[in-house]
């Protein structure tokens, strides 16, 4: 008979105990393969235990198949591999994967948070939560929140002079998440080309997913359209409101050979990444190709997580009517990323103005942190030393340096002073001199302090 | 000299009607490339305004290219491409893209939201808005917030018996989302399988992904072997703890097996979908695979938007050690996909145990209502046409109907009713007979109502 030890005054109950003893009996092999269980009843009356108890344990343990019954006969122990059951070993917890903290950090493209109306926020959640609560745990519709398309839709028509439907809108958790969705969509067997200098993260993207693509050259303010066709490229992603890393303006002219070249053969699109449009320091922020484009050749993508907040995550794209009917057609089975409650508390802040206030405000705080970090760069004793590329672009700016030192020297430098900092050739294959020794800044999220710090380092780097 | 009327009452600046007046008679070609703009100080005369307003109009023509500048002489219209410039035509909105609604849906895996305790979810949410203000507009580590992945591991250790380091979690925006970065993790080149019948989701995630992919039969509870290793799969798709649709549990010796399979070779690996192992009605849940598995062969996989609630969009997976490590290698450079808000509120909502007194407030709830379906059913006069297989397994079961209607006959039939059903056979890939005229119920969402109206059709269906 079973030798098993219950105990009445432990949290789990009589049978959940009985069924695991005996399944460490059979995983250790002290009950043998082939071997009889006691009945039912024998078994219930040896432990002191009801009869349902046993029976409990026994069907558990026949649903996960440690024993296997026989009619009439009763309940045997089965066979198993010899594959080695056991648990891991317990390992003290330590987490490996913390970020680095840096003293200054001019790469993160952070947004100044401390302006962002957190109150506010909070209080659209605190109502949408109080008002809403059925619809938070309904399906939310694969491609967002009907409130929050329509919110963009009107937003867009608006400030960007988009003439859109809301069902061209599609929701989803960030950038990258939208670009898996589009090559789905677009096709893996389509050539794809990014900026050269350009976003490393959008190519990285595309390498992931197996996809063909090269880095185009820009040229005038525009691209290349020799490498263009030369690549064969189908699908090519641009910044043209402010290009990444360069900053400037895609003036009308190459705007318009871009929309030209897609309009040249079939399946040729323009992604249009309009992701700080809105940060210009100077002037009125400039329209997006998509509200030129009348043949639905530009899909058009933003984010809220730079926009709002980083720990914001939502972005959308704006798709021409048919690419979304063959979403809906293809892509609709996966659903949509983004929570519902922060969807509804979005389209209230876009809808009631909270999000123009924002940028507003926030334009303007970044526009003076700005003057202050130029007027002390260009009034340091190393002033001589340095040019300025795209100053008023927002968000960032270039900073070259008149030095010996190569980019990895100058990189290590300031990495050894805690500053992080990237470099223009970071974001290039093509190894230029005008690309080299050049820093990309991003300086809206720097305090006078952090100003302070960085331009000591750049006058000690320079007595080097 | 140019005939613009300038509005003083207009809520655009002078500058912004300046710039975009002149912009469209250079679009409209009133103003021929190549000639000359009058100089600042005559328009700003001519205009009655301030030199300052015709300057900021020409900076920010010249910034997006319709006018260039020459050096001591003045601005001129630049040349245009022939691209027609022009505003797409305005719709009338209507939506296109609204799911269809149906008096009985048997197909949904929606959770019974009723139940859901959303008072304190609003609480938690309220309360973490209040005390982690700063730190949720702080963007999120790419795998995730410590304190979610912390109260996982704690719950995976407590409820599942998985000895697991908070490292090997990784929180995304849903299953398929997950999926997307899995097959970016292990590689497009490997062939995957999934279980016939099986989920076809995953099929199409996988087929979307253009990576090779095919359905395996199962047998015995478990998987063909022999099919597995004729198709060359290198990594398995499965939900063992509640085979979805056929409801059963996979017993040990088929567990064994597949692990063995794994082990074989270099690079296999199976992916364990826990959907709804929290839900069986019937004995305590069965333990995943991943807690016998000492290799590290096994990927985790688990969702809160069915446990929870379907508006909350949070998954998470488990990565055995070196798979995370080359995870945080190579694709943590993609953010995380889900918002620190919910994911905040989501540790205290396990941590705090809400999550598993709601799993067993659910678990009696829909196991009641289950037991009245049940009985209707079986006391119905069909019931004698009716079979039902896998009946206690939690989340749905098999209902099989003795007619001699087709399965598109059934289906159609049903939707007629407003009934949406799935056919065992739309899982599968094998014309077997045992997989025909079968129904795969979710009742997890049903009221009493619902339940006799779909009886009362099952009846009409037999009597036709």
């Amino acid at each position: 008979m079973l030798t098993i030890e219950l105990n009445e005054a432990s949290a789990d109950s009589l049978y959940i105990q009985l069924y695991s003893k005996i399944k460490t009996q059979i995983i250790q092999k002290e009950l043998k393969p082939g071997e009889k269980l006691p009945s039912k009843r024998m078994l219930a009356s040896h432990l002191g235990v009801s009869v349902k108890t046993v029976e409990n344990a026994y069907s558990q343990l026949l649903l996960e198949g440690y024993i296997y019954s026989q009619a009439k006969s009763g309940f045997y122990i089965s066979t198993l591999d010899d594959y080695r059951l056991s648990h891991t070993i317990k390992k003290e917890y330590h987490t490996k994967y913390h970020e680095t903290s840096y003293k200054v950090d001019l790469k993160s493209n952070k947004n100044n948070v401390k302006d962002f109306p957190m109150s506010i926020w909070s209080k659209l959640l605190r109502e949408t939560l109080s008002y809403d609560q059925e619809r938070l745990l309904e399906t939310v519709p694969f491609n967002g929140m009907l409130e929050l398309r329509m919110a963009i839709a009107n937003h867009l028509k608006a400030f960007k002079d988009m003439d859109i439907s809301p069902d061209q809108v599609l929701i989803g958790a960030g950038t990258e998440y939208l670009y898996n969705r589009l090559i789905q969509l677009l096709g893996r067997d389509r050539v794809y080309g990014v900026e050269d200098p350009g976003s490393m993260r959008i190519k990285s993207v595309l390498d992931h997913n197996d996809v063909e693509s090269y880095m185009i050259p820009v040229k005038n303010h525009g691209l290349s359209m020799e490498h263009l066709q030369e690549e064969g490229v189908d699908i090519i992603h641009i910044s043209p409101a402010h290009q990444f890393p360069l900053g400037y303006v895609m003036p009308i002219q190459e705007r318009l050979k871009l929309l030209n070249w897609a309009n040249e053969k079939e399946g040729r699109y323009i992604i249009e990444d309009d992701y700080d449009s809105e940060y210009r320091y100077r002037g009125i922020p400039v329209k997006p190709l998509y509200s030129i484009d009348i043949r639905g050749k530009v899909i058009y993508l933003n984010t809220f997580s730079k926009i709002v907040a980083p720990g914001i995550r939502i972005s959308y794209m704006v798709l021409p009517e048919p690419l979304m009917e063959r979403y809906a057609d293809n892509l609709s089975f996966y659903s949509c990323s983004v929570s519902g409650l922060e969807q509804l508390a979005l389209a209230r802040f876009i809808e009631e103005g909270y999000l123009e206030r924002y940028i507003h405000r926030i334009k303007k705080t970044n526009s003076l942190q700005h003057s202050l970090f130029m007027e002390k760069l260009k009034h340091s004793s190393i002033a001589r030393k340095l040019t300025f590329i795209e100053e008023d672009a927002g968000y960032h700016f270039l900073l070259r340096i008149n030095t010996d030192w190569s980019d990895s020297e100058i990189k290590n430098f300031f990495l050894s002073h805690q500053i992080l900092v990237s470099m223009l050739s970071e974001y290039t294959t093509q190894p230029l001199p005008e690309y080299e020794k050049t820093l990309v800044i991003n300086d809206s999220n720097l305090s006078e302090e952090q100003m302070d710090y960085f331009i000591d380092a750049v006058l000690q780097l320079n007595h080097l």
